[in-house]
């Protein structure tokens, strides 16, 4: 007789239905998996939403409070897809509750928000994870375990960038839905919270802990109206921010971020070079990882493009045949099917919080360098 | 209150799961679809497989025998999902008993077939389709809607392959689960049947009716052991398969499928040249379609390179934000959600049986004028 | 003391160009050959043109008459860059002169006229080749020694197309300086002669003869204004032409050649697929080759991209550093060096007049199976 | 009558090449410039060398001394090509001595140097260039043409960076033929001036002055052996640098360069986004530049690569016909031939002297900014 996990989920938007979608998929594509995932039930502030959000994605009941889901017997796992300024409070109340929590990315607004979380958490011995899902990119985890086997040799050099155009538009609004992106308050930094998180949470997976960096952001547009009070107000947060860094391993890091980039939509890179091989990866066509190998024979030696879809390619026996690509909304899945793994072998899924954090360090001084226009070190632990 | 349509499912294999999958999500990404898909019952022979299969998708309940299933009052539609050998007689006996059907493609082993399924079919008046899913690529869509719009002027060429290289080994099989595509006996043919029926659809669904053509088919491996019998026996199918011909419209089409093109694990490309414009598309890269406006400004006149993941953009506004990719799977959802709208507004989801016969003339003809080497006319009525 | 050849020159147009450019730098990057070129005459109707041409590009003394130039004594080697239709006059005069020849490609108009001529030619004894440049930009020059190497394997494919679209408007006339390639009666034919015998050329380098075709030709513009009447007359040239075929290692082939594919310049690619490894070139970036290689490991197995532009790469020690490329023009001054090396080691320089009047055999029969809708064999010699 | 030019050249190695290759070709490709090349004198301190050097490209005497050539009364332009520690001597030299300078880049080894040069060549009133040469590569004067034509809008973002891999080898010495570039004596500093030059340069025609700087650098291998003492001696170079900055127009710049990207021969990539359209470009695929341009049709929008092969886009009216490239060696020819023109309108050949004392500056801060872990004004006067 299999185990059930009885998920409640808490905020109803786009990760909202991200992760609906990766719990639904479990059955069809992980039957393997000893527990079963239960929608118990989802909770929104506003009644309409979540009842029509359940009725779509199969959740058994709902709820306008989270408090009232977290008091629940029959919810197992809290799941916080809710903007940043409420991850701390939910997951401390959470764990308080001895519920396992699976909390969306960035793990909070501030360092300081996140320690505090992590440290309820590890007291309460709470399962946890983050949803950093681009880690369970199957051309990603391969990029890991090419590196992992040591192929590449001595690192010198990481660099990844995450480029959107969608806020160039003075019209575009800070606050509400869809547009919480863009107000301080509510996401705590701009895209060094939205978009670096994910390519710091990779780069630190891949490469090691960045021990200092050095910074600068820029907001372009200074005021937007607000959501809320319908008036221009000034924005807080960085719309574009830059850093260089070292990591411990002695390579060197660059990165950059910006929703001013036009012609890219979600164009998040990454490369790593080694004494003897390099990889890169690129969101836009993320089925492909590229792979350099100077060991190769000296006149047909190139960048090979790696097609990752076959069955011995991370994650890729769960899918179709080599040759068909899966999509975005499959990273979430994965992360999904390793956590409920993670379940049988009692081990961690990773990213934790405590992992987690170590990226909100980077992040924290990221923003404090590029204020001070000074390097800082990070603090991390790796 | 929703109406239900009551699927059974015959045969577990590759497309049973695809078909499968596209069910499952209607309610998750069409919620405004009036009908609810019920998975009522599985079949396939093998009783554990089909048990198995069963319960890793959702369906009700279980048969071994298809005349059961076709049998059963509670069956609205029947989805077969059967090596080709078997489509003719299973549409058939559907059609007759009323039920609705879903036919995996190529429609027939061979015209014959086809067209006693279509007479029958007609005579039963029974709501049909053929899954075709490569029009439901969002980028081949997007296609169509730009060739309709009348952007690329006269046509002058039309070139589609698809490329493979699964049997390039001799110890490959033939019959069998996995390897019936090998086995004429059960695919009718090789790569024309399965491979260039695709390219055909899409090529006259996008540019008219192919009128004559012109082809040559090769057999490298001309023995290979048999599945059933344990022994070698000659390879009946068609391993490649060229042909050139005349759209109605005056185009030249060319066509090349294979199954020995290293390198390849499903490349199906197309382009289409229009007197003003061109389109180019690309199975492994599907989310992307290339675009050439020679009206563009001469000093920056190129290639397009289209993201096609934008809620403007055909099916995009159901998944995530732009550039953020589907995958394979996602072209039979499309179809599922398209036949499942049909039944609300009562007109036909393309591609019928009827469709799906024309297709089938072209195939035939192309083997003929293979094997007689000599020009064919098609009999296409598009 | 060094040798000189005194070259003479027939024709100033496009060719005239490139080859005049080719023998120039021969100094200053293949110092090493140990005959000079000497740029004795330049010829062509026009007194003002060729003198003009001859300031340009060096040439010590003009003609207007070609007979005139080589009557000449001191005239060593004649360059043919005429339009086709005097090809073979001015090959067989200067064969019967005892001079040595450098004839554009196509030979000859047709298969009669380039069996004269390498009748006359073979005779006289003369050293000859054909400028079919492709085979000497430095990625195509890699692929035939990747090829003779045995890295492919047996081979199962070739496919080849030329697409151009600069004939797509009306207006563009027959005959005359630039339009001279779309009047039949100074090509001989349209895109067959000018494009394909590059392809075919090329083809049967790497792969060896073509034994078999079966074509189709398409005139889409059906008259034209011709240059020296003013008036329109009916188009005899092939706008359009596709064939395929059989070489003689059992491979099969598949050739496309139009000048109404909208958006593409010049766009020669060649691929061929072994049972071990795959090539893939494309003139419009002729820097790089790309290359699959099965036996790669299976995870990170993928199509190389070679960027040819090293010095152990051929002819690559010649010019810059790695990643630095070279451009069209230096196909041409490859070959120049390898006829002026080909005088000291007393070898042929590929492709001679034989080998060139092979392609004009598949050229030949490719427009007769168009013609006749039937298969033809080619008689091809390789 | 045309008037002449002649040119003594000092330093004979991978630029002397280069840049005879140039004026060797004006007669050829630039017909209509009114004075003609005269390559007088090469000069290299190896006089085996230097006159082997004559003889493969055309000089008609050498010296193996530079101030014997600048004394001479034949030359009317000094030709600097030698390595970083000579070309402030010489330069001032050649311009007290009246003669035009054409010196390769960087311009110096110091701003101090670099100062010093500029004082004299403005007092002595001298016609002067220094060979950023990739500022000619007719895809990046398109991209500079677009950028002035306003189509971009307001610039947010500015990136560039120039990859190479050919030190990772602890087995490189320093100094030397070939390897001084790793000698910080003679070379004044590493991938900053030996690439990160070029990438400011552009940046700068193309985006405006560079404000302020924060940088990093790293010297990977800390000893190698040095040509001249066959010693192991402490390297000086800066083997990578990554640099942020501002722009004078408010946009940020993002800049990497390194020798120690395994895959990467030369890859000099730059992006610029603007409000409205976004450009890049690729040295390793030089005749593309990409281009977004956002105000087109949304379902049809995507970035074109443009093949600047055509006679409409800069320079390429010069070369063959649309679809053929040209190679590395064509951006200097460029600058030679507007050097030439230059000389006929009596304006500036950018970028002078003058202009390649800016990218000095913002050299000198790089390096500064490195070296203290702070921000650095530049002092740049765009």
């Amino acid at each position: 007789m299999s185990k059930e996990l009885r998920i409640g989920l808490i905020g109803c938007g786009f990760m909202g239905r991200t992760h609906s979608n990766a719990y639904n998929r479990l059955q069809n594509f992980f039957p393997d998996l000893k527990t079963k995932a239960v929608l118990k039930a989802a909770c929104a502030r506003n009644k309409d939403s979540v009842e029509a959000f359940a009725k779509q994605w199969g959740y058994e009941s709902t709820e306008t409070d989270w408090k009232k889901l977290i008091a629940r017997d029959d919810i197992d796992a809290v799941d916080i897809c809710t903007p940043n300024d409420t991850h701390a409070e939910i997951a401390i109340a959470s764990a308080k509750a001895g519920k396992m929590i699976l909390c969306e990315k960035p793990l909070s607004r501030t360092l300081a928000e996140g320690e505090e979380m992590v440290k309820v958490i590890e007291k309460a011995g709470v399962k946890n994870t983050v949803w950093y899902n681009y880690r369970r990119v199957p051309a990603v985890t391969l990029a890991k375990k090419i590196i992992d086997s040591g192929k590449l040799g001595k690192i010198f050099h990481y660099r990844a960038n995450f480029l959107q155009d969608w806020t160039i538009s003075p019209d575009v609004p800070q606050g509400g839905a869809g547009t919480w992106r863009l107000d301080v308050g509510a996401a705590g930094s701009g895209v060094t919270g939205d978009l670096l998180a994910h390519c710091i949470d990779t780069a630190m997976w891949l490469n090691g802990g960045i021990k200092d960096v050095s910074a600068m952001t820029e907001t372009f547009i200074k005021e937007r109206v607000h959501h809320d009070s319908r008036k221009k107000q000034k924005v807080g947060i960085d719309d574009a921010c830059i850093f260089h860094c070292h990591f411990d391993n002695g390579s060197l890091g660059l990165f950059e971020s910006t929703r001013y980039a036009r012609g890219h939509k979600a164009l998040y890179t990454l490369e790593i070079n080694g004494e003897h091989a390099s990889i890169r990866w690129d969101l836009h066509d993320m089925n492909r990882l590229e792979y350099f190998d100077h060991r190769d024979e000296s006149v047909v030696r190139g960048w090979r493009s790696i097609h990752v879809t076959d069955g011995d390619q991370p994650y890729m026996d769960k899918w179709w045949v080599p040759g068909l690509i899966i999509g975005y909304e499959h990273s979430f899945i994965h992360q999904a099917a390793d956590f409920f793994k993670s379940l049988e072998t009692n081990k961690p899924c990773n990213p934790t919080f405590k992992d987690a954090l170590q990226t909100q360090k980077v992040c924290e001084m990221v923003i404090e360098s590029a204020n001070t226009r000074s390097w800082k070190d990070t603090g991390v632990d790796w």
